[in-house]
């Protein structure tokens, strides 16, 4: 039988960050990475396979990381795991033993129990090479394509499909698209921009059934209307990977995942667990959250991993940071919208600010950013931000998304020193955060 | 004689700064800015002005922001203030009488003591369009420009000139360009990229007179070595426009400006001051500091325009931010660098960290982009971070500069939540600050 000190299921955002993390706090330790893909899909970059990269083989996580660490890598599947014996076995007939595991098995792309959903050319996105350059293939000679979901994913892929010259209809169910992870304003400007794009976009509206003989002809939507389509692409979200860690007794929730305490450790307490097969708790409220992002996998990579052997790293909760583009317009919001401060019974202000991302407005490429804030107003913490614009938009939404996790307040952004410079940022009197943080202030006064 | 309230004296990144904060606090306020240029260039985008666009007219402060805020513009040269009568006279003859005054009267090119430095062709920046212009009609017919000075100026000149199609030499006393803003390896970046744009950099160099006949013709170097030049650019740094201040009898250092306060107040409590007209202190170290930056002016002037009637901000000191570009490299600065940490006796640690900012790495458009922080090594607080990378390097300099301001510890940093986008960042698990964080981290176990 094999032994390894730290064994670690999953080889995707959690599992190779868990590695790498781990040899970072025992330089001798054995390490072992157990993974069923031999090539491991970048999660996010799925969707721009098919309109800019242009096969799933350039979208792969490179080994480099885990050879670079010294990490064993095996090609199997983990069919069943003895917590007694600390040790699991795979489909190949191997067994290892282990000191300490980490869970990182992922999301399964959730599969709506619609009529029809069994139909030929139907795609929920499975991480895997060959069924997307299946996927791509089927892409690459049809003509109209439905996509279910308006979410990140289906936008993206949307725009993507577009990209091939395939007419797109999206069909969303919530009353726009972006709508869990934007508020109104935004969620418009990127429905703006997919009709620019000429992508047809329903939302309020609900699929009822896929018809068609063999392959998927229409969509059917409720009230009637029929759809045409060659192909139909699933983007209705992840249900988390729990099937291994059910079987093996640990404590689990069918719907949010493995159970981690904030230390990210399973009711095991040799066995951790990262990434999308696990509970999230929102950072604002203590409440379950279905956030489910590659970016949340690596750092509760990050937590579980030095946690292995002594309690160093501990969650603070789940924030929602992410971005997404359609065509030249960038949208990314980190932590709480509007909507979702209301709900939580947040008492909140907004502010919000828009200028050129370079100064003057004439510099070469340059785009209008918007940022707008939302604070707590009784204590004036920062609770979350959306940015629209260009190339830069993704890091002002981390940035956002930094200096909530540092509990600044608006009065404090409203003092921030920046740096600017007319290629790269808006001037500094117009600089966004910080006039947002100015307009807020305004309001609270 | 007219009365205000509140008197800016300047119109650059401070005083409409100024006015547009003083306007959040006191809406029904009189406010009138007057400034002697009737129009006002960015200051930031001057070397911008030559190769990229292409006149001094596209690169100036709209007025609309005042306009919008209700404040009074006077263009006129104001030439003594009565403290005791609390007025202002102009070169115009007006007389005006204020409750509260802002001055923000910027800086001007320091001019070196160098035999033939009055000779024609000789430019030192001066922040005047038809200056500006007639610098712009002569680099149009030279062929070869020497830029006395590698600093922030000196290079993006350098950049710019060189856009133009002329020969561009910049001589710089020393060791490195962009050697007081940045550590040895990313001054070698970015002389490397001169050098690929044909741009002949001597460091390590000092120019010892300005030869010429009526016009420059040559700039001999310490050792005899002689340039050819029909033009040279003076970028060596500003000293602090402290005439009217002194004049009127207020505290000033020659060298580091009008002597304020935390609260930006004057040695009169009824004046204050806000921009590179004022002596600054050294964020770190408390220091007297030289930094000039439109950024700095521009949050100092947000800190003085609240504090008129009643103290509501501090200035923490002035910590350097700023990003620059040569080519297609960005290069950032936030706070302190390696050198200076050394130099201001911290005890420090350093991590690196580099990847593509997009991923894939084969996404359009990718550049790699590499993070360097200093922390101090008894408290893990973040001291700096250097960037250079691509088109987010500006922003990513503002995320770290965000954070030396709220304090972050290394450890908070290697588990900060970010968002990540295949077309706008790194991927989670190379995402540079993150991972410059854990390589620090390693070095202080």
């Amino acid at each position: 039988m094999k032994m390894t000190d730290i064994l670690i299921v999953g080889g995707s955002a959690a599992g190779v960050t868990a590695a790498m993390t781990a040899r970072k706090f025992h330089p001798n330790a054995e390490i072992t990475l157990v993974r069923k893909e031999e090539k491991v899909l970048i999660p996010c970059g799925i969707p721009y396979i098919f309109g800019t990269i242009g096969t799933p083989e350039k979208n792969l996580i490179p080994d480099a990381g885990l050879e670079k660490n010294k990490v064993n890598k095996v090609i199997d599947e983990v069919v069943s795991i003895d917590k007694g014996a600390k040790t699991i076995a795979t489909s190949g007939g191997e067994t290892i033993g282990y000191e300490r595991m980490i869970l990182t098995t992922g999301s399964l792309p959730f599969i709506p129990r619609l009529p029809g959903i069994e139909l030929d050319r139907v795609f929920p996105i499975q991480k895997d090479v060959d069924y997307l350059q299946g996927l791509l293939d089927t892409l690459k000679k049809v003509k109209d394509v439905v996509i279910i979901g308006g979410g990140f994913i289906g936008v993206e892929f949307a725009d993507e499909c577009r990209k091939m010259g395939t007419n797109v209809t999206v069909v969303e169910l919530l009353p726009h698209c972006l709508f869990l992870a934007c508020d109104e304003s935004a969620c418009e400007q990127a429905e703006t921009r997919l009709a620019q794009r000429g992508i047809r976009t329903l939302a309020n509206h609900r699929a009822e059934a896929l018809l068609g003989n063999g392959k998927v002809e229409h969509v059917q939507l409720q009230g009637g209307e029929k759809l045409k389509a060659n192909a139909v692409i699933l983007g209705i979200g992840v249900t988390p990977n729990i099937a291994l860690a059910e079987k093996a007794g640990l404590q689990v929730h069918e719907r949010n995942g493995i159970y981690v305490d904030e230390f990210m450790r399973t009711s095991d307490s040799h066995i951790f667990a990262a990434g999308d097969c696990t509970q999230k708790r929102c950072y604002f409220t203590g409440r379950p959250s279905p956030l489910r992002l590659a970016s949340i996998a690596a750092i509760e990579a990050r937590i579980a991993a030095a946690n292995l052997f002594g309690l160093r790293r501990r969650n603070a909760g789940a924030i929602g940071i992410f971005a997404t583009q359609i065509a030249d317009l960038a949208l990314g919001s980190a932590g709480m919208t509007e909507k979702m401060a209301r709900k939580a019974d947040f008492e909140f202000v907004t502010g919000e600010a828009s200028a050129p991302d370079k100064h003057p407005g004439c510099m070469p490429e340059m785009s209008d950013l918007t940022v707008k804030l939302v604070f707590d107003k009784n204590t004036g913490v920062l609770l979350g931000g959306q940015v629209h614009g260009g190339a830069t938009t993704g890091e002002v939404t981390n940035f956002i998304g930094a200096i909530i996790q540092q509990k600044a307040r608006a009065e404090e952004i409203a003092t921030f020193q920046i740096g600017t410079h007319p290629a790269l940022t808006a001037s500094p009197i117009a600089y966004q955060i910080v006039n947002a943080a100015e307009n807020a202030l305004e309001k609270m006064r």
